[in-house]
């Protein structure tokens, strides 16, 4: 296929990013796939933006051009946020990835956002501070808020909404806006940063972010709970939680996500219902929410509770459990996995997964569950071919299932994936159509001609 | 002077609220005035509403008539926001102050606007729970979430901005829009919480929130220190906060304002720069946090930490912090205080107070300086008769001063009050002419006639 991009526009992207200007069918169809289900749609070109003006000159002549632009960061969205289903230029920011600066004293860095988390972080040793929102993959920062992605410290340190503290945004006709400031709190105006946080790329590019830092706890300590079954381990969850048990982690897996575990990492954790835990604060603070939460979960037939306190079983804990998504694929070779992200109210948690594994057992493909269960939030990682017909309309069964039973508790359709192209269809379902025809008036007043990231986030 | 309002509109209004519609001059005098130095401007009418379909209602009939529309909760703002610069209706949403549901499992509660903070407090007595969010005035959660309001808890509980998870709210043409949800984290769709959070009363008109709620810690403990100088204290505050102490409260008052305090509150402390302290958490947890904070303070040369354990002398004391403005108000009788509320980062905030100090020496009027320093904002209560003109001027000099400051130190011109009228003139400053620009057009897509609340927030 030839590129349905214009001559005129491929030569001046030809001319300002010579090699970083690319049609390759392989460079597209790496930019045009996520790490879901979705079956890849390639953008007409790939551009790689090392600074702001690339950013700017870029738009400008998408702009100008009449052709969409998709940010694109490492492409771990498993919402099809990245694809390109009217073509156009994928604008790829992972060559952003600079470090701008760490103000140790007032807790905050400023990164270009083609910056991973787990870059920041390494950037931050020595420091004394830590980024903590970790989605399972190593996604850059511009792509997390893009998103509004939390992750498994979210119960304690909030998500990127609460995380981010100022941007330096290109828009859709190449104006470079400053939104927030460096101050902890403003009432200045619109805030116009939580409005750009979560919106996945079609009000503007973020291209520069300043985020909140934490200082390392005094003292960690984490440990891992097994249960006679889900509902006594989603009790304990609720119990900790309404007793303000400041717990930095807390995070739900069920048997078959073990056994994923087990295979993948190497590990010999029991293949049971499991919670691992994360404490944060001072020696005694986190021997204090230790105790309390061993006495509940051990009232509610917890048992085994085994602790990692040295450095690196505590990280050989935690990267097994963000390996789970890609240990959950290992289960069934060549699969994929036909995500689920949702959200409610704790008090409806039990119910709403009680209710969610009934559907589960109805249906022949394999289904793990775990999540980030102290936000109530929590993914089904549903292993399909996606050439099989019959196992593709069973992951869309379960998966509008859980989704209209989270909405109906009171949830959200999606805790922290966002919505891209696969939960278009529940926005209106979730926040009736006022809010939706609100959404797309915000977005014809910042992008009047509908070019940035177009087809995503709007039903 | 006899209303501009449109004969029809004033009919329809009397027929819709009988006596709960009022062009009388005592009530629209009070509608057209709040607590600060701005000169009333008044509303030509003012409209009790008790429900949302009553909010509708004159929402639409102001729209058929292209009259303004201010909502209204208690007046307690400072900047301005419930004045009518271009007369209109002034829409008095305190009658509306039913608590509709506490959600004590999952810490929420919905409230229509005008219940104040304290009524929500009362409200969830015997529930465990708690509403920390604390401006000066027994604000209505309508009008905090309007200003993205805050006070002496944000340090650890954060702001409006962090504790409202939706909103029922009454758009520009009475279409009524359902915002966020009771989920704890969702990454569906734009924000339009966070947007309407701080907007002001301009971009609609929020009828009921749902706000988080905290359960009250299982001990507290309040403490006041004086400091030689105010430099020492805010060393003390630094440190405290770079060093992740999760203190609940840290509040800074300089020498005239524990003197108005001592006048006003019929209390004895010393007419010292003071700090206050309050600790949230387990026993041994709050004794430790209030250790490391004593070694801090002691080093920096604080002394007499005196505590306050017994519930009622905890709140004799944070009733007189909350009294302070209006204590410092009674230092200078008939006077009003020229508002002024800065946010800096933290690392900056010793060299912004010092250099504040400086311009407060150059002037003949009293100032007194407190805030919630945790955060890095502080207030001048700058006292002043508003007829006499030198003292305005001086009024005016140290407030742009003290603004310009902040921003040149990567701070904001307003870290709770909001920007009303008083502030517009600095969003340029702070923000650029690309995101004032974005605001603008936020606006026209939201309120295209400019009806709410015209002329604040956007200069």
């Amino acid at each position: 296929m030839t590129s349905r991009l214009p001559e005129a526009l491929c030569n001046a992207l030809r001319t300002l990013f010579r090699q970083r200007f690319s049609q390759g069918e392989s460079t597209r169809l790496q930019h045009g796939r996520d790490e879901s289900v979705h079956q890849p749609q390639m953008p007409d070109g790939v551009v790689l933006a090392e600074n702001i003006e690339e950013i700017v000159s870029t738009v400008k002549l998408c702009a100008a051009h009449g052709v969409p632009l998709i940010p694109y960061g490492v492409g771990s969205s498993v919402e099809g946020h990245v694809l390109a289903p009217g073509g156009g230029i994928s604008l790829d920011l992972s060559g952003m990835n600079q470090v701008l600066a760490i103000h140790a004293e007032d807790g905050d860095a400023t990164v270009q956002a083609g910056v991973t988390r787990k870059q920041l972080n390494d950037a931050l040793k020595g420091s004394g501070l830590f980024f903590p929102i970790d989605p399972g993959a190593d996604a850059t920062i511009g792509g997390m808020a893009a998103t509004r992605a939390s992750g498994t410290n979210a119960v304690r340190y909030g998500t990127m909404k609460d995380n981010v503290l100022a941007t330096t945004t290109v828009l859709a006709d190449g104006r470079v806006m400053k939104t927030g400031g460096r101050a902890r709190k403003s009432s200045a105006g619109y805030d116009l940063t939580r409005l750009l946080v979560g919106s996945e790329g079609t009000l503007g590019i973020m291209a520069e972010l300043t985020v909140k830092l934490y200082p390392i706890p005094e003292a960690i300590s984490a440990a891992v709970c097994t249960f006679p079954d889900i509902e006594s381990a989603v009790q304990t969850v609720i119990q900790t939680i309404q007793l303000g048990v400041p717990v930095a982690r807390i995070e739900l897996l069920d048997a078959l996500s073990l056994k994923a575990i087990n295979q993948f990492s190497k590990t010999t954790l029991a293949e049971a219902p499991t919670l691992f835990f994360e404490f944060h604060g001072s020696p005694a603070g986190v021997e204090e929410q230790a105790e309390t939460v061993q006495a509940i979960a051990g009232d509610l037939g917890g048992a085994n509770f085994e602790w990692a306190t040295r450095p690196e079983d505590r990280t050989r804990l935690w990267q097994a459990r963000h390996d789970a998504y890609f240990a959950c694929l290992q289960l069934k070779p060549g699969c994929r996995c036909f995500p689920t992200d949702v959200c409610v109210p704790i008090s409806r948690l039990a119910e709403c997964i009680a209710e969610t594994n009934e559907d589960i057992a109805q249906v022949s493909i394999p289904i793990a569950l775990f999540g980030h269960v102290g936000d109530g939030n929590f993914h089904l990682v549903v292993l399909v071919d996606p050439d099989n017909i019959k196992e593709m309309e069973e992951a869309a069964w379960i998966s509008r299932r859980v989704v209209e039973r989270a909405i109906a508790m009171e949830g959200t359709c999606t805790g922290e994936h966002g919505i891209g192209l696969g939960k278009r269809k529940y926005l209106v379902a979730e926040h009736g159509e006022v809010a939706v025809e609100v959404m797309r008036a915000v977005k014809r007043a910042l992008d009047p001609a509908g070019l940035l990231n177009p087809g995503k986030v709007l039903p």
